[in-house]
């Protein structure tokens, strides 16, 4: 987190403005065949003459050796340390299904399971439905739950075999609740209670909730409940725009990136269909913000996939927009990752993703490439992404001397 | 801050010396037009033999993004952390007037101001007077308050425009006392009042003081009163002989920098006149202990001026003197900076500072260049300024094995 100290220094020009560009899953290995990893592959004449320009090094985005989820990643790049924001696990999954989560929701994640008349556990996962039928089994849901509980609206999330999520959006969900689950197979669900008083209201209309939900999955012969687990609403911190004295803006294609933009408090710029639309908003709206956080998400699913041709691609796709960031004349232009997905891994890794900070203040290396090696022997080394917003106010002037 | 672990592991060997040269403002930025910094544009011999030869790095003096004054960056440098000292505003400002403020001395921002005569502040800035303007207020009021207010004395320092700085010295003068600054104009002057009992000579002291010097400013238009603020005196710190085991002095042509090792409880060794007396001082007292801080200024004077071929010409002064610091052979010697001035920035800045720690055990790289670029790939990367005196100590052979 920005220390307390350096954010008394935090002064706002209102000429200096910030762009943060994110290729999702940026960071790479090398290909077994070729030696080279996806960026050391790719044809990147703009972003390799920017890097000749920057300070450069590598980000580390939670600590060594700790691969982050994407929400996690994100909060870090906005510079909240992500071990320091409690973050429910609903939460985590609702905003990980791509879900709109706003202040005040309660979300909880789900496993279908299999009970017996007297209410005990007899399958923990309902056999593992399949991800088509865990997608019925939600459709059916969500159709059978037409009517509101109380005040509350209910919102169902398919996932992964048996896992899903519920969603609560209403007044007073307070998330103070405890799990259904009692843990083991063979053992009776447990009434979700309140465990303070301000959780009354949600206890009632969670319980409501699941009294129709077992009604709607009565004839199923397996998934004929569920589990509910990890109550939590998105956490409160303080907000981006408060803690830098900037007005910030989100701009991403998918919806999970705008809302970990929206929980730090961004002004979230629309719903751009492509990283073509994306860059147009940025150019429509320039004028109105100083700070814009640009997600770019093709680089992880590409990376998710193992397809290094793709990515290698999707990095020459961002490459060839790079003049248009740079014709709006940003005091600071910021190119990074929010994690590394390396082809040859298909997954998240913890690896430092490259980063490059643009501006007239930076300690250039004539000899540095946008890539993970080529940054190594960079200005910035390998440094920790809650220290990014600090370096970037410091070189777009908005941060004040410490001290005389 | 040194941990207290490594603390306890501090020993005193008689015969392991150190020198710390502290070129102020040392680290600079690319030349427009050579792509070259300071450092890289200079003929430095002796330096860059030295850095091939020495452990080096690029010490970040606060935090990343931050940009120090020159107190607060010299307390890094002798590793107290400048978040963690409470440096009182008054303290601060009297330090970077060059006032050579003693322990129990009471400092105090101030502005002159235009108040009515029921005591109303009208204006808090009186008008902004030229810097002129303010030396002979200044001057009028040292002159007028001859006359010492009970048993103290006190120090009237100029600034810029409407700020100055008062500094009270005498027995008792604790600092828990409020400003008389209303913050708004349209409101009265507040008394001066002690927060605690032991600040009510203080305050007494003070509030003669006022009456004293509102009479002095009687007939002034305009800056016929003032505003105090940020009552202060200087901070407490565990003594850095203490805290290191090192017999330690200092040496500095201005009168700043003293202050600053007087803080931390450094012997003070004489005042000499220039960089050539400084090194002189050194010589002809070098038997006498075994620490030594030696600071030069004229880097950072050039740097603010934007002048790069004064301070290219600056460094090369002190290139030809590294040969006398090598000569008296201490164990460990580190060239280093208290931050970076670049010329093309004209300020202060945030920029890691290049570092080079020659010792017997220093593991060096023949292709180091003291320069920012030609440091970054060296043994001590980027490091907190709180590290270099552990790191000092262990190469003298002052940090004795933890654990067997």
């Amino acid at each position: 987190m920005i220390h307390p100290k350096t954010r008394e220094l935090v002064q706002s020009p209102q000429d200096k403005k910030i762009i943060l560009l994110v290729l999702d899953g940026l960071g790479g290995l090398p290909h077994p065949q070729t030696g080279l990893t996806e960026l050391e592959t790719a044809r990147l004449p703009n972003l390799h003459r920017l890097a000749a320009r920057s300070s450069g090094g590598r980000m580390l985005v939670v600590e060594p050796g700790v691969t982050p989820g994407s929400g996690p990643a994100h909060l870090a790049l906005f510079g909240y340390h992500p071990y320091e924001v409690e973050f429910g696990r609903g939460a985590l999954e609702a905003l990980g299904s791509e879900f709109e989560l706003e202040p005040g929701d309660l979300a909880a994640r789900a496993n279908y399971a299999t009970i017996d008349e007297r209410g005990i556990v007899l399958d923990r996962r309902a056999a593992r439905p399949s991800d088509e039928e865990n997608r019925r089994l939600c459709g059916k849901l969500a159709e059978g739950l037409k009517a509101r509980f109380h005040d509350a609206q209910v919102f169902i999330l398919p996932g992964k075999e048996h896992r899903f999520t519920v969603v609560f959006r209403g007044p007073s969900l307070d998330a103070a609740l405890n799990d259904n689950d009692p843990q083991r197979e063979g053992r009776p669900l447990l009434d979700v209670l309140p465990e303070r008083p301000e959780a009354e209201h949600a206890a009632t209309v969670v319980g409501r909730f699941l009294d129709r939900a077992f009604e709607v999955l009565v004839d199923e012969p397996k998934a004929n409940g569920m589990l509910l687990r990890g109550f939590s609403g998105l956490p409160r911190v303080v907000p981006f725009g408060e803690r830098y004295g900037l007005r910030a803006g989100a701009i991403a294609a998918y919806p999970m990136y705008r809302g970990v933009a929206r929980l730090v408090g961004m002004t979230v710029l629309g719903s751009p269909k492509s990283f073509e639309e994306e860059v147009a908003f940025l150019e429509a709206r320039y004028g109105e913000l100083d700070f814009f956080f640009v997600h770019f998400k093709h680089t992880d699913t590409a990376g998710h996939s193992g397809d290094f041709a793709e990515k290698v691609q999707q990095l020459e796709t961002v490459d060839a927009v790079i003049p248009r960031f740079e014709a709006l004349g940003p005091e600071v232009l910021i190119v990074t990752g929010d994690h590394s997905t390396p082809c040859i891994h298909k997954e998240h890794s913890w690896h430092p993703v490259p980063t490059i900070l643009r501006s007239p203040l930076a300690l250039w290396r004539g000899d540095a490439k946008f890539t993970e090696r080529g940054l190594m022997a960079g200005d910035l080394g390998v440094f920790h992404a809650t220290d990014l917003m600090p370096l970037a106010l410091a070189h777009a002037s908005r941060l004040s001397k410490f001290g005389a």
